[in-house]
């Protein structure tokens, strides 16, 4: 079957890999029709995390299901679905408190040995360990674009706003207006925020955040920091979601957040960060959450809301390639030229 | 001035009353210009709830404050305001803890001796104690009937919302198409359900509700229970909020919530009920949460979701008269002829 | 085998039943060591509870596992565990949430046919289906008493006051010094309230309750109402733990609370409750929480407790008796001659 | 009045200073009966936090009070008291919330005249603003050196326990047995963990942490990290309280948390860090909270735990003295060679 491999910084090929088979009696198959490109994924493709050349990577999916295990019993044969981004064990000490995304074995699609060894979903095919717990099934009314997503970045999206726990009427900050950003204002609003302010130095991505009924704040353009400032009758945010994963997007998050406030990190750090403001931290009484988003235990919210037609994440989809121009797919995104590309095996 | 006295079951009469002073420095009188007739009011002019011949009723109000007392702070003559159904100490074991409509001295606009010794809103001028705690400024960008229900029933049904804590995606049961329940159901999609749905038997009011996003359910013509176990995959609501205040609303919000839900009461109750499903309760692990909302504490958040224009609660008005004709809109909206009456000093 | 049986009110014998084995590859057998009789018990003693004859009956149980289907993991054979009063499928939508007692295949050890037809655990060997669910290993260090009532009265207790949500120095009632009142005190006082009021007529048991450091109230002897009033400068208790299953001790719940507490059910109740004083209820703002206890999602808090020495359950134990004594070991639990019996097969 | 006052670096000295009157009415004035010597004060003897030269430092106090303005209701002449840290205007946006250690014009006691100017309580005589939020009356069983943490450091210990928001039955460890840590130990038995280590390098107090119930750790002579892990099966302490206030300490406590896991931090942190190990703590998952204690919103659950007997914290006063030998007491106390000194005027 065709994949997609990496084989070092900024080269990503499309190759004939092995057919994968159900393995355990827990292992489902899947046949893939579509796979998105993810920010994570660009880690990768800049050799910012390692990983075997030759890995297939991937981690974002829907498709059919061809053949499962014999004790897989939520999915079946011919059932559409969206994989998550990870498999999880389901009885550790962490996956028995339902914490799946701290699974003492848990496994990523399409990140390498390191990752638990799982080959990628930008595939024509993809085999899934554990398929009763990392498998849901589409609704039919809804198209497959709009379920891809609760795989990965609108459960993402959708989770750090729950962990940001501000009240109904709250000033919310989202930092970045990518897919996991946008999706996350969206998400702002449905949990009953006052108001959301988007921001980003894109003007075209800061324009869908506007059409989505964010307040856009161009910062190269303005200060954040006054108009935040003014807006809250100078107390700053009740709550502020990062979803870029750079420092100076949390140092931007920690500085316009208000005393007592909540800071949400969706984006994805893994180093040390000097200096770190954590006086200012302390002395404002800011909580500091985020992490890898627990996908296995909040994607059924994310598909509720998206089958009771409460959010169309599809508006974020830019670009829709075969599976064959995937090298050309990582440009664009890469680029920035397009804002999420779905590739079609 | 002129004010509305009840002097005995459906006897209500616009008479000259002694004009309102400020009596302690924490006090301010407001000129009236807009009451509400609310549905806890038809308890006194049914004669359910017993009161002094004579006294001033009403409870929900906007005005221009005219006096206050020295220590008033947060409020100065001139201000647009709305008044709370209510006004507080601020200082005893309960209001320490904001749990304002716990308070110990308690007083309620317009209910008699025995809730205070309060005169009632409906009236040209009012006397409102702890001025600081019972009124709220107006944004300039509001409407008087976009505040009004601030300080009553937007603020109850918001709160009865929030006390069934369900989560994003659910399906929410509101019984009642009232204005406590219309409210309710804008409340429970904006603070992010799946879907709501609206139960009550007056083919108008459903139009009512469906025209705001909720799904109608007529009880006269389909059996809610069938509908909502059909819904819900034969599991019930995750949440019922109560919105009528009647035994058998209380016993269908019981049937209709699934194990482990919430039935949250906004419906007052004063009486005892037999047969009363308890069994029922137990066995279904049903948490049920219910009373007077604490509106001191909650009324921002409903205020900051009124000025960011998340909701427009004013949709619920369907009469406006000049106080004189309180006789009138007493007999409409106990007629449900009206659905809300509000009266104009 | 020999087994519990029930024949009929107040008609239990001890006879030979079939040998169980594992039917599925999730099954475990395990030999049986020690079997509490349990107030739930005595409804199907007195009738109040259908069940066929000669269904064998008991639910909380510790032993030693026999035997193993091929899908068990958490379990081996040779391990000391104890037994959960129910098992649960693991994967229905109530499972996939945790709320495992809310299982839509949920079976209940020694209740009859309606309640998932699961021969009872008071007997030498018991199968116990899902095993790596119902079953938790018995750390080495605890001697069997200890651990016994993790799988389902220390648990049911320690629930039912996490359910009560208080804070730190509360004013506590536990109503009832049975085994679960005794223990719920226990957890009260481990969860940090200021002070615990055990109300009960029985002075042993009372007596009990002070040894472990509640206060101790006969309501046969004085007003419960007064008592708890003067010690909470008269507003009543925080929260009530109702530990009876009594129409009138949940009557006396409802009376003790104060306004905006909880009332934390773990006394059983499957009947209409008539007149039930719910305008009561509504006017204090009380919070009704309670049902079956979800023993598998809590009971690694429970034994957590117990392991680390916290707590010992095990000084409820008056009674330990062969099981070919069960009859007798019935009639003294009935007459409450006995605080709680342990059979020992 | 003699009171304390500082004059630069490791120069504090007893002086004569103008007596105070209550210069509103919401003011009170106490005679001091006692007064500690808090590790915060530290900061200002090291010059690591600016003050100006004269001012009268101290912020732990009990006393009499002496007088109170016109409006003041909680506290009357005679009462005997305890003071907060802190005192705040009760009405801005954040006091509103309760959250009365964010607010806008939060003043603290002898921290100079950015901090709100407000003279300290080591003295004969201290002016306590608004003391009707800031003053709580000691009840008559208490001793003064039962009652006088309650208005900082007990409380700030058991608000960090009680945002570690930790299940019953957990593991945790305190870092630091000063006391602020000791007493943290005590609140993480109170509230219900299974098991509490605490961390230092001073025999002694460890010693005093063992008598108290916790497991002592010198990080002198064994690894924190291999102890932790060793005791939770590998997977790390559910939560830390970080009672220390340096670099190292917070790093230790990121290190030490589980997966999914919560550092609560106590100490005092005014300044950046780096590095800040920010990806383990995202990769790990862990929440980050921490700040100065909202002891206006806590200290009723702290003097509640002591009045019950649950907790005496006076086991941690090493020292007294009379206020005369306030500079010995400084040494004393900056040298390690007292755990805690109270001061008597």
């Amino acid at each position: 079957v065709k994949a997609v491999q990496i084989h070092g910084p900024r080269d990503v090929r499309v190759a004939d890999v092995d057919d994968p088979r159900p393995e355990s009696e827990t292992d489902a198959v899947v046949r893939v029709t579509s796979a998105g490109i993810c920010g994570s994924d660009l880690h990768l493709y800049h050799g910012r995390i390692d990983i075997e050349p030759g890995f297939v990577i991937g981690h974002e999916f829907t498709g059919v299901v061809e053949e499962v295990g014999a004790s897989v019993g939520r999915v079946q044969p011919g059932d559409r679905v969206v994989g998550a981004f990870q498999t999880a064990c389901g009885t550790c000490w962490f996956c028995r408190r339902r914490w799946y995304h701290n699974c003492t074995s848990m496994r990523l699609f399409g990140f390498g040995m390191a990752a638990g060894n799982l080959s990628g979903a930008q595939a024509e095919r993809v085999l899934v360990p554990n398929a009763d717990l990392a498998l849901l099934s589409i609704p039919d009314e809804l198209k497959e674009a709009q379920a891809l997503f609760v795989g990965d970045i609108l459960t993402t999206a959708h989770q750090a706003v729950r962990n940001a726990a501000f009240r109904p009427g709250d000033t919310i900050v989202v930092i970045g207006c990518g897919p996991v950003g946008l999706l996350a204002q969206r998400c702002v609003l449905l949990q009953g925020a006052g108001v959301v302010y988007a921001l980003d130095r894109d003007a075209a991505r800061l324009r869908i955040a506007a059409e989505h009924g964010a307040i856009p704040l161009n910062i190269d353009e303005q200060s954040a920091d006054d108009a935040i400032l003014e807006a809250t009758d100078y107390r700053g945010a009740d709550a502020v979601i990062e979803c870029v994963g750079a420092e100076a997007a949390l140092n931007a998050a920690i500085q316009l957040v208000r005393r007592n406030g909540v800071v949400s990190v969706a984006g994805v750090y893994t180093d040390d960060i000097s200096p770190f403001p954590y006086g200012d931290l302390w002395m404002k009484d800011v909580r500091l959450v985020g992490g890898l988003c627990n996908v296995l235990a909040f994607w059924e919210e994310a598909m509720a809301l998206v089958t009771y037609g409460r959010l169309d994440p599809s508006f974020i989809v830019s670009h829709e390639l075969p599976l064959a121009e995937a090298p050309n797919a990582y440009r664009l995104f890469d680029r920035r030229e397009a804002l999420k590309v779905v590739l079609h095996p």
